[in-house]
């Protein structure tokens, strides 16, 4: 159901019809887009804290530039929701994240305004240099080309490679940064604590002023002075206009800091730096979750709150009579507590997903034991290693659709290293409302190309424990360790820790004619399907393999002696992933059957639930039943 | 056969040997350290300009720091040849990159000197830092880490974000760059600018200089300014430590720049830092190639120029009386030029590797539309996405094993965008010399796992030309062609360009009984097979498969529905690979056939000749041929 939103916003279909407004009703425009942005979040769930930060940003820009013409790129996208409402969006924003409704990130499918798809860090000047130089080789030098990106993504190597190569690019770029000291949980690094410097005027500003005051003074000492004096406050302004700040030391010009809300001044100096050609950036400082009392006065809770009551700032939660299973995170986080209490080696790492992950637990208790590293899974990974040459035990969490960006680094400085850095892929799978861009799709098949690594997965909370102590053993090589987003099944969770032999799958039950291999949480799947088939008489066997890498060959000699059908069911993508390590294991040892693989197919699957993206892809409940039904029937008769 | 060294040299085995020895010899020591190196790679090749630059360096830090117990981590390592030389493997260096022989990167299993396997760019700073980090915790607080770094690997953004991350850590951690302005081709981007004008005093030295002067002079003025300037220069102060440079933004103490030629002075400013605790950075300025002046004067030639007359400084080359085939690179130079010519909206990008993929003929002949973009792989895809974005057609060309590094940007803003941009893979497969960070092992099992992408490797040059034409014609998605290092089999290469279809294979010879299907260069081995077989009266058939993804499924069918007995070969990973994906058809399509699939072993493979690799692995030709036998033997007896 649409929300309605304010006179004025009502009138905005497109970008075009905000820049007929009078620049005096912009401060009435923001307020409606943030009540907007409110309203909608409140009854739909979202992000909700990025976007209302950047209210009037998003309105400065769209009013001062020429969009589509002039291309915008918002870093991450988190922030996006009230361009999407300024740009088209407005009367389908109620299906934001919704299965097939609009995704809730910028997406070139999407919208022509949508200059560039987004969800991970730190790609936007990189995607806006390219545009530039484009735009540059093709004549169009009136094209402006702007990069949105948050202070903590810009602590992304890649946002720095970026400007680097920008800084000499003569390209007409311009990088806004939204500096709000956040990312879903505060920003770490020296990176934060210069840009708080300079914007609360500490020894930049101070600075500033008091050389340009002492200048003034020296003034009344007559013409020797003056003379040195403007010798010297040519060398200062130059200093200071070239030297002084760390983004002049890459060559851009900097501006500011401006203050993010106010929508009028933001409007002048954006129409200002359209005169300004080349690379160039403009500090705005804002505060996430503006405008919204609560979200501002805490930013990690009011990143994605779900729906809520937007007067009483009351979180909707579901009430349950019995106690539910844990989410497979919170397992993590309190695990990995209790093994660094046994064990004084254990270490925590996260890049920036600390509530994410539920590091936060262990970082609150052991503080120098837990390290977010910031938005820098290259450096976690590599951080890792570096502990791990000390004899300590990293537990290194990274989502796994972020640690195909340290693909390199599990490679290079583990991998070919043997150094035993353990690896907690968060969010396998179907990530859900987020898409593909957080969808982590990838990482089996990406991870078990590597020697000296292992990959594994819990069915529930009591492998997952198992798992986590099992790794700690471990004196040799990555450990992989993989779960999806969201709760396991395991209302008593807290079970003792024992480790596994690596390499053992569990037989679930024991069956004919059909086996089902599963590896992970998707397995319960496999558990209902098996249940429902019992009552119609047919006992599949149902085996949770628990290692993709070593695969447990023992049990798959006595699954392919014992069946000739076989289904393999994974939440990852089919070429190269679990099945693909069944059929090499089934090649290699020369056996026959009938293998169906289940799984992420090869192409971009969207937005939705994970249930229904299961469902989708012919891997939730029914399908896999539907699969083994057939194979069932396919027994009885010659094929 | 072993180098004689210089008698200073010859006494010394071990750092603890070196520290033995009075200040006053070090000078003598590092002329016999850099003759030895001379020496050496004359006869022997390998890396040569990177370690004469930092001869200085390597014996100022091991007379310096008490290593192995002080922990130092070469960046890259192309740079360590003296570091290798004065621990303990002087004797041994002459084997230096061979098979069998010593590695040409510092490398753990080799020396406890060597405490982290490198390789790649820019992974020291994460990895001195997680040493510091476990050494603080476990209370070794007199322990120094020393990561050295050059210029050009400070802008991999890695780098940046370790620094992000020690700036707020207080561990030790002390950062050397070694600022010679080059990686292995001139640096490029606005670091370089800017390290060089602090270098050369044009802003920074000139401020700094003035700034004391100008307050000098105003003391003249009597107490009020004396008043006013002590005010000032405490500000003036702070400012200038804390702020006026990029790494004292990042809250890393700033020292230098400092010459690194001048052993001894170089030994006092260690021996200085090691007395300040935290994490800071030393700027050294040296020369690569420094005491070699042709070396000095030509550095990218003499980065590796292989073995060399060094006394008049001619490069031996092999010398052919009849026309060679040229190198796969050169055929992407020259083709990509031909292609550009044709097409205005062809583009190339490198990431700081113009000479070792030949882009930099097409740099030089239209500067506008070749790019190196520094050490930044990860920029270098997502900037090509951008370009895509505006209708450009960019050639991204990346070493293998370095795609690694940006393999989040070849899904995230590449294929999930179903943008057209176009890999060449170069080094793919073994790299030979350097070894198994530069293998190029696991491309086709990771590119094949993503949707919207295209993987082709040419069994020749003209399949290459031929494939990067029909790339050009591609408008949705990513489409890699992936090709050895080292030449290719056509003496006259520049044939005419033709389209091929997209995921067609090429007969090479229709056969009997047993099939080998092959993909790229390494076909040439079974080509060669196939003629030795042919003397024998055995025809397999051979399948040019040209495409791993889509993989030709016409020619799969009539595969399998001919022969019962196949073998793949591959120069890549045999999990999740070329192989495999033929599983995966036969298992999709019902098809039963004994299935042997060569290729990179589940292990790493160490560095030697690409031919020795292939054999040690069982795909060079004779491991093919003894596979193919046993297969035609197993015909004619049951099994």
């Amino acid at each position: 159901m649409q929300i309605k939103p304010g006179k004025l916003l009502a009138t905005i279909q497109e970008p075009q019809d905000l820049r007929q407004l009078d620049q005096s009703q912009l401060v009435a425009l923001s307020q409606e887009l943030r009540q907007f942005i409110i309203d909608n979040v409140s009854v739909y769930g979202g992000h909700f804290g990025a976007s209302l930060g950047v209210v009037e940003l998003t309105v400065a820009l769209h009013y001062a530039f020429n969009t589509p013409e002039d291309q915008l790129v918002w870093d991450v996208g988190h922030q996006a929701y009230g361009h999407k409402i300024l740009t088209g969006r407005r009367d389908s924003f109620h299906t934001n994240r919704v299965y097939n409704g609009i995704s809730g990130f910028p997406k070139r499918k999407e919208s022509k305004y949508d200059t560039f798809g987004v969800g991970h860090s730190s790609t936007s000047i990189s995607a806006a240099l390219g545009m530039a130089v484009a735009s540059k080789y093709q004549g169009l030098d009136d094209k402006h080309h702007i990069a949105v990106i948050g202070d903590g993504a810009m602590t992304g190597g890649m946002a720095f490679e970026a400007m680097n190569h920008a800084g000499v690019s003569n390209s007409n770029v311009l990088i806004i940064l939204n500096d709000n000291c956040m990312s879903i949980d505060p920003n770490v690094g020296a990176l934060k604590d210069y840009l708080t410097d300079i914007t609360t005027s500490q020894t930049y500003n101070r600075f500033r002023d008091e050389v340009w005051n002492v200048l003034g003074k020296f003034s009344k000492f007559g013409s020797s002075a003056q003379e040195v004096l403007s010798k010297v406050e040519g060398s200062v302004k130059s200093f200071l206009l070239k030297q002084s700040n760390l983004f002049e030391s890459l060559n851009l010009r900097y501006f500011g800091p401006v203050d993010g809300h106010d929508v009028d001044h933001l409007v002048h100096v954006l129409n200002d730096l359209k005169k300004i050609p080349g690379p160039k950036i403009l500090h705005c400082v804002t505060v996430k979750g503006k405008g919204f009392a609560l979200a501002e006065k805490d930013q990690t809770k009011w990143h994605a709150p779900g729906t809520f009551d937007k007067v009483t700032g009351e979180i909707f939660k579901k009430v349950y009579d019995t106690p539910q299973p844990p989410k497979y995170q919170d397992v993590f986080g309190h695990t990995i507590v209790e093994l660094a209490k046994q064990n004084d080696k254990v270490m925590g790492i996260t890049p920036a997903m600390p509530s994410g992950c539920s590091l936060n637990i262990m970082m609150k208790e052991m503080p120098d034991r837990a390290f977010d590293v910031g938005i820098a899974e290259q450096h976690a990974v590599t951080f890792s290693a570096g502990l791990a040459t000390q004899g300590m035990i990293p537990f290194c969490n990274i989502y796994s659709s972020f640690m195909q960006r340290a693909y390199d680094q599990v490679i290079h400085d583990v991998c070919i290293q043997n150094l035993p850095v353990i690896f907690c892929l968060d969010r396998a799978g179907f990530a859900g409302a987020d898409g593909p861009t957080h969808h982590g799709a990838y990482d089996i098949a990406y991870m078990r190309a590597i020697p000296n690594m292992i990959v594994s997965s819990p069915m529930n909370e009591e492998e997952l424990r198992n798992l986590m102590y099992t790794a700690t053993l471990n004196k040799e090589g990555a450990f992989t360790i993989r779960y999806p987003r969201g709760n396991g099944v395991m209302p008593e969770w807290r079970t003792p820790m024992q480790a596994v032999t690596v390499g053992k799958g569990r037989v679930i039950q024991e069956g004919n004619e059909v086996a089902i291999l599963t590896i992970g949480h998707i397995g319960n799947y496999a558990v209902q399907v098996c249940e429902e088939l019992a009552k119609e008489g047919l006992t599949p066997g149902h085996y949770d393999m628990r290692f993709v890498k070593p695969i447990d060959e023992e049990m798959l000699h006595h699954v392919f002696k014992k069946y000739k059908k076989v289904v393999t069911v994974e939440d990852g993508c089919i070429p190269g992933g679990f099945g693909t390590a069944v059929l090499e294991f089934m090649a290699d040892h020369g056996y026959q059957a009938q293998v169906k693989r289940l799984g992420i197919p090869d192409r971009i699957v969207e937005h939705g639930e994970q249930l229904e993206l299961h469902n989708e892809c012919g891997f939730g409940p029914e399908g896999i039943k539907q699969t083994v039904l057939a194979l069932f029937e396919s027994v009885h008769v010659p094929h």
